[in-house]
């Protein structure tokens, strides 16, 4: 059985650019997981299905090749495939094409699944990942992890999860969590950088109503681009931790 | 020659609800904009065109009725159509209706063209205002203005205006403001009530890069409703003052 492919149209809207009209990173990543979401509920094994077994999805990690952002009212095609899978872990592709079907944006990235119950990672049901025709294997492949940040000689910022950080999966929105990445970076730097890779990690969710703690150290590269090394503090819990590697424009 | 009207779709996202599954009044904002913005390109007279004569809409004021909000996967059709205008205001028109054609949400609206150089309000040019077909007229409505907010007795607090508020038009966006309104509001009030009628007003406008205090009372009305009566500061300037009516869900 080959992998089924799910694609799904999306316009770039004013309000999910930022000042240079390139759409934000954090606004990418809302925009593939819904194609992931919608792709499983054309197969039938949508949350709710999902549900009934007790756990729910939860993205571990991402890839990011981007060879040009999309841009404001530029329509994309968003298409997503899992590719394989083992025991713990799904490993899932997602492409985003321009209107003349230039590859914009190559991602991979890692799922697993958390039991409701047990508040921790649990096997993929079958039930739930064979429908979408992913190879089942051994060993998923190894996803770079985000290089740490000096801590001690981080710049950081403070910033408080608010109400609209929640969505309506009823968590802070995986999205946010970029944002407040990107809102450290001088806005010297973000309006003459374009991203060109990230590699982004999850580790502990944080909570509505808390303070977190964006850190990011930045260095030069010796291809003359530059490193922004990104971690998400709340108290001593490593949240998130991410690497962006920018071009100048 | 009768007012033109202008209709589009929009399916509500995951990403764009909060914890109760509505969509939040912000990006209804958003999205009632992308309408009017869609209008005035469709009839050839976008932004662009508007810059030619030195001048850029602006909104003034919203009086919002809501019968109910969107929620999470409708598919919404946004109406709008420009009604009246006089020498410096445009009145404006939207509605909101879910698949079955009831009305979720019915708003008007004033806006006003500012000229780059004075940075000020100046006459509407006629070019960029009679092809929506909207009534010449002496007097626009009159919206009702909000209360003003008792600030020596307001419960407030302090937003930082991040790099990811500016949109792709430059400035912080405009539904950002109703966000940080929002976010003041105890999320144990915010779970159990739905926004039923708001008036909002813009006054000045706020910079990256500078702190906002968000301000609000609440009191109980005789229906039984809340009315929440919101201002945002931006040191000793008045920027923005909203009444929001909520009921019980």
């Amino acid at each position: 059985m080959e992998p089924t492919e799910y694609s799904e149209k999306h316009r770039v809207t004013y309000y999910e650019a930022d000042f240079t009209k390139r759409m934000t990173l954090a606004m990418m990543l809302d925009v593939i997981i819904l194609a992931s979401e919608d792709h499983s509920d054309y197969l039938g094994v949508g949350a709710d299905f999902v549900r009934e077994f007790g756990v729910t999805w939860i993205v571990i990690q991402y890839n990011v090749d981007i060879n040009r952002m999309p841009t404001v009212d530029e329509e994309i095609t968003v298409t997503t495939k899992s590719k394989s899978y083992n025991k713990y872990f799904a490993y899932r592709e997602f492409k985003i094409k321009d209107e003349n079907g230039d590859l914009l944006v190559h991602m991979t990235g890692l799922w697993a699944v958390m039991n409701y119950e047990a508040r921790r990672i649990s096997s993929i049901p079958s039930e739930i990942v064979t429908p979408f025709g992913a190879e089942k294997v051994n060993r998923v492949p190894k996803l770079m992890k985000p290089l740490k940040v000096d801590l001690d000689n981080s710049n950081h910022r403070r910033f408080s999860v608010r109400y609209t950080d929640i969505d309506s999966n009823k968590h802070v929105n995986n999205a946010h969590y970029m944002d407040w990445m990107i809102n450290v970076l001088p806005s010297e730097f973000l309006t003459t950088h374009s991203p060109v890779h990230f590699d982004l990690r999850y580790e502990n969710e944080v909570k509505y109503g808390t303070d977190i703690e964006s850190h990011y150290n930045m260095e030069k590269l010796e291809s003359g681009n530059i490193l922004t090394k990104h971690e998400i503090m709340s108290g001593d819990k490593h949240c998130t931790v991410a690497d962006i590697i920018w071009q100048n424009n």
